[in-house]
């Protein structure tokens, strides 16, 4: 429980591109929200694609050590230009952004999906949309497991080994069904391709039903994966919570940022339920090269990640204002030109402050 | 090349529940559309969950055998009740419709996507939408090898390996670049996430590149699967050929179908380009127990698939035949109430007779 002059240690990675103008955006906010509440201790780590161009660093053991020191991390976006020679295919993703997911154990990817007002979605008719997917995000095909033989020549197998346990599936599920019981509607869909990858498949539909005997509350249905992406289509108003797998839910909730209006306002939260770590939060997007430094990007999935932060380190009030402060920024937005970043930013944080 | 009396011998699986009643209606408008130019030779199998229930068998070797041995096959859908106990999750997936892919050779599972005229998108401004998924059908997730430890307790581990060979990726990929070619825009994109799954990606990222070269006036981009779902519902005119693994065809062929206005007119044809096999062509849909002998299922998919399959066989003047005549069909729908599956056959087979 926070007091009124918490410190939080913060570890911020900008990472490339458009990734950085976000970051400052968010941490303006953060500040305007949490002015005299919160004291923040912030460390930059420079780390992404120029990093490792310039140094072919990715990710040090030594700056691993000191994140893991924090109490959050706030991740912009990495990635360089695609198809670049000089950075191999996967580098950064495996190396950094899935080695921190994976070394702090975040298990719980929570990315919430709203039409907020104001917002135009491309779906004609999308309800009321208002669900958050759990996306499990230290297993499944994730993990790295699988190889090459015969790389390169006609002769060449490669695999991807999807790793699942029932350690894993079961606190996913748990944390799910928890979030499930809190929202108005206590539903919770799983969704996989348990009738084709059966062997996963059965680990993850015993978890739900076994996990879900001690939440009688919430109500539970299954749905394909390939079904689903319909159902987010035809009626994404179906949808309260949604637990599923690391691929799956990379797959569902880039889907979900397009039909609740782009992934410009798609935040997400990589978190560590057990606080055995730092938790990171990153808004969905990626660093888009073919924009970075012209201050074009919406830095409002940043800014909505820095809220999920605020809100996992307790400090609720404040993870409110914030996006409190974006739905009125949102409803406003229809009418007028578009806006740099930092004005955005700004616009915002004058928002949050009062 | 086929000649004005051709002899064509039809396997005819028609499934389960809305199978059996859409695959009447496309055999009849297959009927009035080769009516004295082909002559269909057809033996019916019953396969699917009623049989697994009643005999405990999926597809006998001998029946397998039996289908092998004619030219062409034409499906319904097979599956039973969602949980129903008595049917294993995967059971009739697995041991029959992917069996017969994986048996067959099926290595091209052929997914158009249009937008037809008079039919309502559920996206605001979809655009001209007009491209074909070539999704793999032989390997990847779904090749069934994984498996799992310790099933049922708490120290469970359940895996499933993606497999991808050269040989199986160079195949569809060659396809898929002849397709392009031929297609006005001549547009290759191929979906992975190569990002992550860095060994199977490696493979097909390889492989588009070497094949690229012998299709020089093909273009070709990529996206990743995340991305492809996003652009699939913000642009997804965007697309002419897509070539993609077993999975994330799967995935992204029921949103294609989505987004041009549903399941109900989504076709497809499990293709063994070399013809050392039957082919096999089925509406994306499944067998729908809930709405199953109502007669309130839209055949067109299937109506869709058989005209498929006459392409396949070199019936091309046929198969045109029924697309115009469904084209004109949902051009007309618009208006009325809601007809029965045989009407809708009816009034198509109508069509393409006159
Ligand atoms: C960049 C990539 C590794 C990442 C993922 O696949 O998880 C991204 O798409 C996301 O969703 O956060
Ligand atoms: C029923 C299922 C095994 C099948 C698949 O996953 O391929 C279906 O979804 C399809 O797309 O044809």
């Amino acid at each position: 429980t926070p007091t009124s002059d918490a410190s939080v240690r913060l570890a911020v990675i900008p990472g490339d591109g458009i990734g950085r103008e976000v970051t400052d955006e968010a941490l303006k906010v953060l500040a305007a929200a949490t002015d005299g509440e919160v004291k923040f201790e912030t460390e930059r780590y420079d780390l992404g694609a120029e990093r490792y161009l310039a140094t072919g660093e990715v990710l040090p053991d030594s700056v691993l050590e000191e994140i893991r020191g924090h109490d959050a991390i706030l991740l912009g976006a990495v990635g360089g230009k695609p198809g670049d020679p000089n950075l191999p295919p996967g580098i950064l993703e495996r190396g950094l952004l899935l080695r921190l997911r994976f070394e702090l154990d975040h298990y719980v990817n929570l990315r919430p999906s709203r039409i907020y007002p104001g917002v135009v979605s491309p779906l004609r008719d999308p309800g009321e949309v208002d669900f958050v997917v759990v996306r499990e995000g230290t297993e499944g095909p994730y993990t790295g497991n699988g190889g090459a033989l015969r790389v390169g020549t006609p002769a060449e197998v490669a695999t991807e080994v999807s790793v699942n346990t029932a350690f894993g599936v079961e606190r996913v599920v748990r944390d799910a069904f928890a979030r499930a019981l809190k929202r108005p509607r206590r539903k919770l869909t799983l969704v996989h391709k348990t009738n084709v990858l059966v062997n996963a498949g059965a680990v993850w539909s015993r978890l739900v039903r076994e996990v879900g005997e001690e939440f009688p509350d919430v109500s539970v249905d299954y749905l394909h994966i390939d079904a689903a992406t319909i159902f987010m289509t035809t009626d994404p108003a179906r949808f309260d919570v949604i637990v599923t797998d690391n691929l799956f839910g990379d797959i569902i909730t880039d889907l979900a940022a397009a039909i609740t209006g782009g992934i410009g306002l798609a935040a997400s939260g990589n978190v560590n339920p057990d606080r055995t770590a730092p938790s990171m939060f990153e808004p969905v997007h990626g660093s888009a090269p073919d924009i970075a430094g012209q201050q074009k990007a919406d830095p409002t999935a940043a800014i909505l990640s820095a809220s999920l932060m605020l809100d996992h380190l307790g400090h609720d009030a404040a993870a409110k204002r914030i996006e409190d402060a974006v739905l009125a920024d949102l409803a406003a937005r229809s009418s007028g030109a578009a806006r740099r970043t930092p004005e955005v930013g700004d616009a915002i944080a004058a928002r949050v402050a009062g």
